[in-house]
C-alpha cells in the first residue's frame, strides 16, 4: 500500500492537527492512557520507579526501513520491535514510549491508521503505553521516531562490555535472508533476554542488527578476537535461499545480512554449558547456538572463520 | 550555511557510520557520558530516581524549523531548547536526552560538527547528558528528533488541567514577532517554570508554542471562557515591527504568532496577587504580566478579546 495520496480528503491535510492528534488517540485506544500520563499535556508523567531505566531510540523511514510492498500495520508493529530488540539485549523489559512522526501532507489517512493500529497491537502485546509524541510536517518524508523507555527485568541489566577471552559465543535463533521477511515479522528477544540476565554465567549482550561480522567486535573484549566454527552457525532457510540467486554463500548471508534481531551473548568460559542450555530448553522452543569463543589475539584455530573477509550493513553508503 | 554538499569529501558519506558516531561523541565532548550510561550500548541507563519523570519529544526539521541562514549551533540549541521549554511548563527540570538524526549522506560534516556542539552547549548550560540517539539516512533529508527526559524540581508537576472559573490568566513575557528571532534565540523558562510549580497559587500551565489564540484553550476550564484584556496583552517590539509590512496589528501578531515559548499559566482567584508578583520580582528581571481571567461561558465582559478572531499557527496545512 502506498503511502501517499493526492485527493486531499484522503490525506492528513484534510484533518488539520488537532483532529489528527485525535484520531491517533483514538487508533491507539487502550494504550494511549489520559494525560498527564499520555498524550495531551507538555509531557507525558512517567511514574516513580525504584530501578534504574534503559532508553533506546530507533526510526523507520519510509524508502529506507519499509517501502509499499509492507503493510503499514507491520510497519507500526516493526518501529516498536526494533526498539524492543534494544531493551531485550539489557534484559529489560519495556514501560513507556513516544513517537515522533514526520508526514508529508499527502500522507494518507487509511495507511496512518493502519500503522498507529500495529503500533497499538503490538504495544498491547508488550504491556507498554505510548505516553506521547509530535507531529511535525514535511515534504516528501515519511518517518516516524519511537523512544523506549524500559527497566531491568530481573536484578541486573547486561550491557556489550564484560566477555573475557575464553568466554563461549551464543546466539538464540538462525541468521541471514531477514530481507524475505524476517526483518518486519520477527519477534523481540524480550522474554529470552530477560532469562539470560537472570543467568550469571551471561556476562555480555547485544542484539543483532548489522549482521554478526559487524555486531560481535562490539562485544569482543580488547585482548581477544573471536574464534567462530563455521559449521556451528546456525544459518536461516531464507539466507540459503537467498544464496541462490546472490551468488554468495548461505553462510556469508548468515554473517552478513542485517536485521537479524536475535541476541547475540558471552557465556563464561567455565560454566557448566550443558546445564546451562538444559534449562533454557525448559523454557524456550528454539535451541541455544554455540557458535565459538573468544581467544587470545592471533591464536584462531585454523578452519575458524575470518571475520575481516565478510562485512555488516553499512550505513551512510 | 547550508548543509548540503556534493563534495564527497566534506560530508557525512566520506566517513562512514561508525567514525561518524565517534566523531559525534568527541563533539559532544563531557555531555556525553561513557556507556552503558552514554552512547555506545544497546540502550542508555538512567540511574534511579525517587521522582516520577516528564518525557517530551520535539523535532527540527530543515526548511520547515530552519533554513540556510540559521546558523547550525543554533539549530541544535533550538532542539533542545524547544524541549527544554516542554519541560519548563511543568516545573521539570532535565536529566537526559537522546538524539535520533535522520541525514542525506550529502550532508556536510562541519554543518554537522556545528550542530552538535551548539546541542552539547546548550545541555551543558541546563546540566543534562546527551545520553544517546540513532543515526539513519534518507535521500533529501536533514532532520533530528530529541526526546527529553525530565523530573520535577521540587515538590511537584504542574499540568495544563486545573485552573477554574475566576482564576487569572499569566504569561511570563512580550508575545509575538518570533519569526525575527526569537524562535531560536530565545531562554526557555526553566527557573521560571520551577519558581511558578512551587507556588500553590498556580494551578495550571504550559508553554506558548503556537500562538496565545491557539494554545490558551488547552488551559481554559471546560464550563469558562478567556477574558483577555486587550490594554495588558504584552506586545514584543518584534511583532509590533513585522505588523508594519503584514497588514495586521501588532495584536494579532501577539496573539496568533507561534514559538514565543513563554509559559502560559493560570493564578487562583483569590490568591494575593500584588504579593505574589512582587516576590517573583525578587528572583527575575522580568515582570510577570496579568492578561485578563476566565469567566462563565458567556459572561466575556464587552472590549475583551474574541480569540475566534484571531488564529495560531496551523500544522499540516
Amino acid at each position: 500500500m502506498t503511502p501517499f495520496s493526492h485527493r486531499k480528503a484522503d490525506t492528513v491535510a484534510a484533518l488539520g492537527e488537532e483532529r489528527l492528534i485525535s484520531a491517533i488517540r483514538r487508533w491507539l485506544g487502550d494504550v494511549s492512557p489520559p494525560a498527564p500520563l499520555g498524550i495531551g499535556d507538555d509531557c507525558a508523567i512517567l511514574p516513580a520507579s525504584k530501578k534504574a531505566q534503559a532508553i533506546t531510540v530507533d526510526p523507520v523511514i519510509y524508502r529506507r526501513h519499509f517501502d509499499d510492498s509492507i503493510p503499514p500495520c507491520a510497519v507500526g508493529a516493526k518501529l516498536l520491535k526494533r526498539n524492543l530488540s534494544d531493551l531485550a539485549a539489557m534484559g529489560a523489559k519495556p514501560r513507556a514510549a513516544v513517537v515522533a512522526l514526520t508526514l508529508d501532507p499527502r500522507t494518507r489517512l487509511d495507511w496512518l491508521e493502519k500503522f498507529y493500529r500495529g503500533l497499538a497491537a503490538c504495544a498491547r502485546t508488550y504491556n507498554l503505553a505510548i505516553v506521547g509524541g509530535d507531529v511535525a510536517q514535511a515534504d516528501k518524508i515519511l518517518a516516524a521516531s519511537l523512544t523506549l523507555i524500559g527497566e531491568a527485568s530481573g536484578s541486573r541489566m547486561l550491557t556489550r562490555a564484560g566477555a573475557r577471552s575464553g568466554d563461549w559465543i551464543y546466539v538464540t535463533g538462525p541468521l541471514g535472508g531477514s530481507l524475505l521477511g524476517k526483518h518486519h515479522r520477527f519477534t523481540p528477544r524480550l522474554s529470552e533476554g530477560a532469562w539470560l540476565a537472570a543467568h550469571p554465567e551471561v556476562r555480555a549482550m547485544m542484539d543483532l542488527s548489522d549482521g554478526l561480522a559487524k555486531d560481535l567486535h562490539a562485544l569482543t573484549p580488547s585482548n581477544a578476537e573471536p574464534a567462530l566454527d563455521p559449521a556451528l552457525i546456525p544459518i536461516s532457510p531464507a539466507a540459503r535461499k537467498l544464496a541462490r540467486d546472490s551468488k554468495r554463500t548461505p553462510l556469508a548471508h548468515a554473517l552478513g545480512d542485517g536485521e537479524d534481531f536475535e541476541l547475540l551473548f558471552a557465556v563464561r568460559k567455565n560454566s557448566n554449558r550443558a546445564s546451562f542450555e538444559k534449562t533454557w530448553l525448559r523454557h524456550f522452543r528454539q535451541p541455544l547456538y554455540c557458535i565459538g569463543n573468544f581467544v587470545s589475539i592471533g591464536k584462531r584455530p585454523a578452519g575458524s572463520i575470518d571475520l575481516n573477509a565478510h562485512r555488516g550493513y553499512e550505513h551512510l553508503r
